[in-house]
């Protein structure tokens, strides 16, 4: 009886409990809500434009949970990451990793079905992720879009890697400069490169930037990622809002499958701490994209810069001997002459290259 | 071997990773660490005053982990509290129900231990705590300052509150006005509070307040609370910094005991959504603490109320229609004649009652 | 020779000033600027949406300087308005009350002059505007786009009326409800008001709202305006960027004939203190361009409504017995059937009403 | 009888026109009253410590008027800078410069009488003063205290100087980078200082900070300056509010005397741009009053520094490469073994040269 009674109940807590997520919508002696504290409902837009023919999607693609060494359940990372605004997002819980093993009961394919669930549920692109977790000279590599984590659990670093590229996934090499503070380019990778068994590379993680990494991608032909390698919550890692690092990402299609084909593609540029890094292309095109000038006063070149987007630039030219901002989402009045070669400071192309261009 | 490898590379792995914790302290081609971006190191410091030889703490006493139906592991509740200004919090993760079971692993005194032992890390006061969670009539009642939570999983509600009492635990009753948006005070209730088994109830809860239990309060000798019930993050909870609810305790000692103490004691006031709610008593302190009145012109009645706190006041007096702020950490001028009763709109004594008091 | 060696001084000085007000370039021992903290080369972009085939200007009709009883500069007026994110201005000083005659030597149109050279320097519009400024029943009345502000000093107030009609003037009623807290539609603003001799009202001064004034302007065809009536400066008026009160004109052409043409058409709709006031059309239409709807999940109608505009906009709708916010640059998730009549409570249409109209 | 009714009319306005100065108390149909807009009635209150028995004053030394090329009313610029925290200035226009003196009557001493008349009216402490505006070697000198500025009025500079000394006036001088961004100690400046016809120097005006004369007041004895220069309004100048260049002064005694006193005893530091300059001993102090260190874990040497003040400040120390903020109103943890010397990067004694202090 004491069973039944215990089912019963549950059965009726939770339908009760369910229904009643939704807010009571009453301002009574009763109940009264204060609407104005909800941030649960709500997400930033984050004005970054569509360039050239794409949508530019804001994503994340390194984030643990519980499931591996994170301290968030996998829908909290999709709930989290729309809160914060972001499009799409990656779970990639460590492989070789678990120091919640004695606790937690999964597979390593747990954590991602859970997380694709409640993207579905609330409209977020998920994507499956795992990260091949090994000392350097390999490192630490994500693989994304796989279909069964499971079996790239073997004990070679390499049968993991070709495996996971046997699966069709996408392969990034993780923060390069840690732990040991050194960014090396080793014979492992430029291997894995040459047989196009890794596609990407981390130019930043959680709140590093690797500079030398910016090269090596030009160089080999990577994508560029900005990632956060979320632990904690985002809110816990990151001061401001609107400043959580993204890997923009130009689709074709807003899917998953979109966003992998515009990975393979190379159509990213890194975001973080209010810098983009990556191609000249893609980064000019945002540069357009966000900025228009209006000419005020012709003979002086007194001109209007004005950023309707959410990204900050910073412009250095001529006798300045520092950048000039221009703000999200305000308007710059300055003198440039016509034709001026600007640098684009916080426009990184490589390490200490800049995007320049002309603004009129 | 192969296991001896993988043993090797775990411990080499976590000695690397624990040391490395500490982020980079370089800025060069190899590592570049934005400073500026970290948050994780910070806390809010919240000017909440202390009061009448009290230290005021600041206290969530109602929070879920994944060891219930959470989202966020014990230990980064802990984290959670540090950065968002909180001196101390209670996991009250429920009795009765675990929709998590099969994948996690654990007794129900598992995440209260995980939660103490963050806390002792970071300097941050956990106190043990649980929910029993019945349908209402009793409802869902917390208990605090429990030994052993895993004698409180028994199937009568009356004997689970006993076992919880014989702990010395503190016990209150939770969001009355949930789930049903109805706040009734039933028989059970004053029966438990006649017997001092029920000692506190929850005024406010999530993103409601509950007018009527104000007067419960006041009625019944119970003491105020204004608790979260955390089962995402806390930033995706609520909007605006400094406005996570809060339980004000008062107490002699800043220790657990030192809380308990004042709880039994009733030396609480409720902070929700820039309301106070509490007795008049300590009401009036903290308002005593914050405020400060400079005579600017005696003879036109002008003062400046300087507001060296973060709690925001709201004053209606005269023939004014309306309430004007005193904001946080600013100075209002106003002409107001002395010994004028003020009333504090923002500072509940009852349902629809409010601190009344002259300002000079 | 002293006057000669001053004159060449001065000359010398002005030069150099002039030559010099473009900030140093330098970041050295001599001179270091922090251009961070710059703000005079920034205005705000607000972005209020174009509708209907017309440009959406940003305008303030009621702006006094030292030339009445104002306190600021007219081409700091001009300079202001830029910065905080304005398209148009009118400088409307008075013309019977000059407290500061002894010390500042001018006529009536010396402000107005003032300010438009200023404007044409750097890129606003500004209006040549007047305050008539009588007692009630008449009150304050401003004549925007006259030619000679002088000549409607007259003593019979309808003369001056009269002058300024006959210049082709723009007659706003002012403040209807100061000082003495009552509006009232006198005998004399029906006549002129038949007379076509009063075109607008402010339904918004300062801080004040009027609420039967908007119903006035319903049933008598004037326009509504929302100014700030500046005397202090509007950083000293107004608590929050993006919130200096403004009216907002639907313009075929951005010029000051452009502006004219619109309010003589009653193209106007008054934005204050988050609250748009005017006729339902030309608010639908900035709903519509604010706001864009996404099914999430079309059997729950769960929609996400994203607000890419600088607006908020409250709404109400179902049970609920409040309104819920759907804030600038924010998306909002909810549950709301397709179909459902939605009032927009910060959308008023005259007194106690609002805005209704479903968002899918 | 025309001039009768304009009399009566002048004298029923003005009365009826101040007396409504106070906001209407309504809320309803005739006038609805949004208080929450209002910005007039509040100050910031900047929390920066009194320190070592002296009470810290935020002054700014450097302001212009309408009176002389200023685009203020002086009765404002007291408005203004306590809207924006301070707690005294000094209006300081041009003795020789005054573009507007065909339209203003006015003769030196006008703008300091009204801005005194004001800061009495409000409780703000307002300094007579005037600028000796004279070309290089020279350069401005401001002269504050003086009696009667117009017996400045010489032809000859040092003349003017002396007849400010003879009026008890306190010299500073003011940019010395500007206008043609080099910064030089002329003989003509050593003669002056060795005669004490000379005291301070402006360390940063405007958006300019001059490192070479932070060293020449150390030499030298000045005191330290940090003045805004105010020609436009202080919004239109700094983006941040808190971020009015200051100068803090330690008096004994919260009046002009007081000031004046600690002036010529040289207890001054200047704060801009979130940088602190000045003398070791006062800056020390500062630091000491706004932090306090608490101890978590002596053996990991984990601290917790709590800023209580709104300064921010920067430290660096052992292997970082960068600074790390010590936030306003933040708490920081972090891991600094005691007795560490610690940089405090934002605390200038000198050109490059910083405070350095253990702390704790």
């Amino acid at each position: 009886m004491k069973n039944l009674k215990k089912t019963l109940f549950i059965t009726v807590f939770c339908t009760v409990y369910i229904s009643s997520q939704i807010s009571a919508q009453k301002q009574n002696a009763n109940v009264y809500e204060f609407r104005e504290m909800n941030q649960q409902s709500y997400r930033y837009y984050i004005n970054i434009p569509d360039i050239e023919g794409y949508e530019t999607l804001k994503c994340d693609f390194h984030i643990h949970t519980i499931f591996s060494d994170g301290q968030v359940w996998p829908g909290m990372r999709v709930n989290e990451a729309w809160n914060d605004g972001l499009d799409a997002i990656a779970i990639t819980d460590h492989i070789e990793y678990h120091p919640n093993k004695s606790i937690v009961n999964s597979d390593l394919n747990t954590s991602n079905e859970m997380a694709l669930k409640q993207g579905n549920e609330i409209g977020m692109l998920v994507i499956k992720g795992t990260e091949i977790t090994r000392s350097k000279p390999l490192g630490h590599i994500n693989a994304l879009f796989v279909q069964d984590a499971n079996k790239i659990e073997v004990a070679n670093e390499l049968d993991a890697i070709d495996e996971a590229v046997k699966q069709g996934a996408y392969l990034i090499w993780n923060h390069p400069g840690w732990p040991n503070d050194t960014s090396t380019l080793y014979p492992i990778h430029k291997e894995l490169i040459a047989k196009k068994k890794l596609h990407g590379a981390e130019v930043f993680n959680s709140w590093e930037y690797y500079p030398k990494v910016l090269d090596w991608c030009n160089e080999y032909g990577l994508a560029y990622f900005a990632n956060t390698d979320l632990h904690y919550t985002s809110a816990n890692m990151y001061r401001e809002k609107f400043q959580r690092p993204m890997t923009l990402v130009f689709v074709e299609e807003r899917s998953v499958e979109g966003i992998k084909e515009a990975l393979f593609d190379g159509r990213t540029v890194a975001y973080f701490n209010k810098h983009l890094a990556g191609s000249e292309k893609y980064i000019k095109s945002l540069i357009k994209k966000s900025l228009s000038v209006k000419v005020v006063n012709l003979k002086k070149n007194s001109i209007e810069i004005c950023n309707t987007s959410d990204l900050l630039f910073q412009i250095q030219f001529g006798e300045y001997a520092y950048s000039i901002a221009i703000y999200p989402r305000e308007v710059l009045r300055i003198n440039i002459p016509s034709e001026t070669e600007i640098a684009f400071t916080n426009c990184l192309t490589g390490q200490n290259k800049y995007v320049k261009m002309p603004l009129w």
